[in-house]
């Protein structure tokens, strides 16, 4: 290998199962928080905002979980149906699977004998030439099932785990307002370390990830109290 | 174009903001629909009820918009820099670079003479040899900014729409239990349809889409029901 930068330890590095967990959290926070900050402001106590809070991040954390599992297992199953056709169509439509590589390489300004060598050699072996299919023609990754699921219950646990975050001040403490306040400060910074850490692990400024994540929270709980002093809750 | 099967006519074909609007309803109806049954077990009357169904659904229509709009920025900006960071090194690290373009066509077969050719093609052209390294080594695509502002609205609003239709009953009867009844009705039927059309535009079996997204709702349903009552909301 030729000498360069190490490309990878350019990058902060954090593992699928971190980020899912850093997603998931910020993501389950915001509605439990943004609904018990609704009705702290037409409820004189907190039993009933932390029962609502916490069906709601129950309810999205299942939800996430279950959605994120399924929607693995339905891209799995895309993956394999798709791949069964294309291995077909090397068989039944060689020619035009043929110029289909050659199409591909065409827009990378490969030409002529290049052009004619590269194909022959991608086409002499099935499983590569459906390999290079997949990837190239149809922008689809090998599905990995196991880690699927481990997201997904990572991701649903993270979401459980950061709605319930914001609502430890309204289970801990008796006055409404009190908790409002307390819950506010501490979505605030939980909100503001999960956006850094998502930003950073997206290769992202984390300072604007951090500023962005708590407005959406903010945005999300402003609305909330609006909807609920609207609907006369 | 030699001849074969005419690829986008296998395929039932959505536009990306009817899928948009299809994931956005299919997901904003959930969480209101599970806080309201969740609610419905234990409060004696709706308007309560509809509040906090509002509440929710407000909160996660601008966090999922605000949300998706935020994180396609952020995919043009990540975009952005790596493709300078891409074209510094054509010139910094020009001999690695080549290097690396030869070990992803080596991956798919291409070897010797037609790969010396098919490498010294695509590295000719800077422009192309850089769009060929963020394709195939970096995996990202060209971002479409306007397009990801029009698919987060279409995915709020749908996402807000969904969750009123799930609090439509609670909003025009007045018995708690009629309302959750109906609810529980009209989500069954909004879920299977919603299931329905998001599989058939991922080319999944539709009934199987159909079935997986009713269960996700109503698995949510019974968990915040279960919540509620055992939170003594």
């Amino acid at each position: 290998m030729p000498p360069g930068p190490p490309h990878e330890e350019q990058h902060f590095s954090q593992t699928q199962l971190v980020r899912d967990a850093v997603a998931g959290a910020a993501g389950g926070l915001v509605l439990p928080f943004a609904l018990a900050a609704g009705l702290a402001g037409v409820l004189g106590s907190n039993p009933p905002i932390v029962a609502a809070g916490l069906a709601v991040a129950a309810a999205g954390s299942i939800a996430t979980a279950l959605g994120g599992y399924l929607a693995a297992r339905g891209e799995a199953d895309h993956y394999a149906a798709e791949r069964r056709r294309e291995e077909e169509e090397t068989v039944d439509y060689a020619d035009r699977e043929r110029w289909e590589v050659a199409a591909i390489l065409h827009r990378y300004g490969v030409r002529g004998n290049a052009l004619r060598l590269a194909v022959d050699s991608i086409c002499a072996d099935t499983r590569r030439w459906v390999d290079f299919m997949m990837r190239f023609e149809l922008d689809l990754k090998e599905p990995e099932p196991q880690r699927a699921a481990r997201s997904a219950a990572m991701t649903g646990i993270a979401h459980a785990a950061g709605g319930i975050v914001a609502l430890v001040p309204y289970m801990a403490m008796d006055g409404v307002r009190d908790a409002l306040g307390v819950s506010c400060a501490v979505a605030a910074i939980a909100l503001a370390g999960l956006g850094w850490m998502k930003a950073r692990g997206a290769g992202l400024p984390p300072l604007r990830g951090a500023i962005q994540t708590v407005g959406t929270g903010f945005a999300a709980a402003a609305l909330a109290a609006l909807v609920v002093q609207a609907a006369g809750g």
